[in-house]
């Protein structure tokens, strides 16, 4: 049978050694099935003289797929860096049965050799794009982007547009503006529901707010969100990946970005039996 | 000009002195402009010798519109009885500035007027329908549709199931499943987020769950909802308004039903404002 | 060494083969070390030619010590009985760690024979009592007296006295009014915060309150709390045990009790510990 | 009638003209009644030939009254720098009716008389106190006392222990322990009960914990809950105002301290009058 993914790329965030004997093991059973490896330059300890490190230009234009070796924080990395790009993703967990990710380590052979066989399930997820007036930048979050104060107990006072029409102005240490994939992370820390990845929806999720009446806000995906700040300092976060210091009066854009994310899972994999095992569901007074 | 509405019902669910002044109002308004006027047997003192009574089936075939006037209660049971067989509906607001009905009392005149003449926006709602198995009849509900023990306090223990899927089991007073619409009104109170009416979505909120790690969950509103109890007592209530008994083991599906609502506001509504409005969205500690 | 306890009292609530076969072992346990039993009629099973079921009055005017064999609800019920009258209870939790019963039932003969000896810790807890205006009956509650509508989904409106001053006026499907030792119960799923027992505290948590501004209310455990309905029917319910019916005006008083139970722990006993056990504290997202 | 206070000082956190304005006013009226005036160096505008600027331990060892002009921050502020040394202190409320500044400044002259005269209400209220392992300094917060990352949307690791046990341990973007004061301030954005000022009590709320068991805790005043951190930068914040740097192993002490404050009141006053009036209570959905 002729594999579906020719190519494939090896990507992680740190090197150490359990990452790397994992590595090892992807590329060979996918060498041994005739598939060609590329490395990205965080796995550069993995290089040999058949293997060199790729780019990421390299990796984007050449790779079918790219197996993510690490927790959910490798997951949002590799999405932003490649998954946005149209390379899908396929993640092998180290920690507990991720989100994101979930390759058990223990089934990394069978896993993949079923994945490659075509035994798989796409999941496409939307990135959101964050935009400040008077910047030409474009910024990506998977989960979510954070308008804050940059210090804790200390509040930032800000209006709310949803598609031009004005929303509410509000005191609170920040806001949370999330995907769905984001509302199973910081999102459900702020009190934000569980969104199901194909409700097609934005949540804002205020943080500590200063009054009684706010409540976790969800509007069709296609909206754009703008957050305007008057003579304030304040922080905005991708992922709590790229931050950013805004001064002065400031105005930031927040929608739906038009590159998204094919995620790879296991045949069988499902969103609710994660939330059974992540969020301890089972478990009763 | 040709008006937009050529044959007008007029709806209400009690005939006070309040309701009978302003359903004369809106018929005199009407008349005058040509218009032809259908009035509900719930505004039966209306009559006249010019103008009888019609049926539910007669309004359903013959009005272009609906005119709904008390508060969002009366709007759900005209928007059960006529807006789910397709008539769209226009509600005049007797209590503060409902979520639903939305012309304010003082400006009838006036707003009806704008109202024929074309100047109104268009609101799709969806209703979520109910059933249960062994039992061909279809229960619809514009907010919310409720399963609990029929007593305060007193537990009930089901499963959920989406699309087939398992959920969750879960021990708790009841379990609201809401439509967009429904989540500003007993969902809320529950916990559950503020959801756009434009959001393609359905949210299980779980009342006085007897675990910790419960949270309102928000799935794509096509999915197809079961819930089963076993060997237990319970009922099934459809905007608080029609209620059914289930005993022994039962297996309840909600969907989102085939049925829309259409609403008719006037120009410059906006489901922000009503929020601001309606839930002190202004207000500070 | 003299015994600590000459007379012991067992009880339970249902008298299933477990039940049996548990209060059989603590009865040949403790008669084995001479202390006279005596058993309650929810154990008439367990009676002999030389054992004989004992009155209430019986056992709360001899007994030094109660062993209750159940869960929580079996506890509930031998502290209203027993306990209120000063008999000191000590649990056997049949369920998982309870937070009122805590010997396991694996170390009954060992935790049995510590306790008698003297090695076990006192823990004072307060009942709550209710009145209704015009009725002379006074009733208690360890864990919480709810008002309710007596249906789910139902609004009541009252209003909330303190000390004779008013709180507020609220719509809601019912209020819990709960002592410490029931903020691990009913009132935790209606969103209230977890109590130390020793805090002198009464809560009051609404259940789906009709408004957004409503959080849990902690007041001092002296203070009189009245809850006053207008022409309503609702339901008073203490430890979702003894159930009273409401009509028309109601007035109905809550305040901490002039009894108090002791329950005896087996030393090392710590109120976190079943925190954790219980409630899932060591897990994390 | 010999006034019950002598010598009474006077003290803001600004100088703007308003509050100069209230300011002479108030010297005006206790001027014109014989009592003499301190006037702290926040106020120092005020001064005049006869009039000059008095150290804090003048007024600490001198003043048998302190009337603080501004808002709840400026009571806070004073609370600490006076009285917690045993002054009694009078709000006077520049924004809202606060929960601490109670006089409104259109009816000054007539409640400073009235005060003077003997017709107040005294309300006692604790301070937290606060300590660092290794450090000798103690500080002071009145409302609440918060340990955090010092970075939004930034975890930090802790375990909390009450008196020697241990409670938790947990990750999240902080912790505020509050008094019963603070439960209308920070904690309140938190997520935490209200909690009358006569209770005593300390609560525990933590700030978007990264799970989903965590509950507000209360435990009893006379606890010492003792907060450590391992291997990491946090920020320990006593109301907002002072802020220290802990680094690496860190151990906080929190608990009640030994001084207290006394406020003032008008007659009537009433703690569920500014729960009304500032949370807005009254509204409804």
């Amino acid at each position: 049978m002729k594999p579906r993914f020719s190519i494939v790329a090896l990507s992680a965030t740190s090197q150490n050694d359990r990452v790397l004997s994992i590595a090892s093991q992807c590329k060979e059973v996918l060498s041994n099935i005739g598939i060609k490896i590329l490395i990205d330059k965080n796995l550069s300890k993995l290089k040999s003289k058949d293997l060199s490190v790729s780019s990421r230009e390299n990796i984007i234009s050449k790779a079918n797929l790219l197996i993510a070796i690490g927790g959910d924080g490798t997951m949002l990395n590799c999405s932003r860096k490649f998954g946005s790009k149209g390379i899908p993703i396929l993640g092998i967990n180290l920690g507990n049965l991720g989100f994101l990710a979930d390759i058990d380590p223990k089934d990394i052979t069978s896993s993949l050799l079923s994945v490659i066989e075509g035994k798989f399930e796409k999941d496409e997820r939307f990135f959101l794009e964050g935009s400040i007036e008077g910047n030409k930048s474009r910024f990506l979050a998977l989960n979510e982007i954070v308008v804050h104060s940059g210090k804790i107990a200390q509040l930032i006072e800000f209006s709310v547009f949803i598609d031009e029409s004005f929303v509410y102005r509000q005191k609170a240490d920040g806001l949370i503006i999330s995907s769905p994939t984001g509302s199973t992370a910081y999102s459900l820390s702020g009190g934000g529901p569980i969104v199901h990845p194909e409700v097609n929806t934005i949540l804002l999720v205020s943080m500590l707010p200063h009054n009684l009446t706010t409540r976790p806000l969800l509007v069709e995906a296609g909206s754009e969100i703008r957050i305007e700040l008057e003579n304030q300092k304040s922080v905005l976060s991708f992922d709590s990946h790229e931050n950013l210091l805004l001064k002065g009066n400031s105005s930031v854009n927040v929608y739906k970005a038009k590159s998204s994310l094919t995620l790879i899972h296991p045949q069988g994999q499902d969103f609710f039996a994660s939330c059974r095992n992540k969020l301890g569901w089972s478990s009763s007074i």
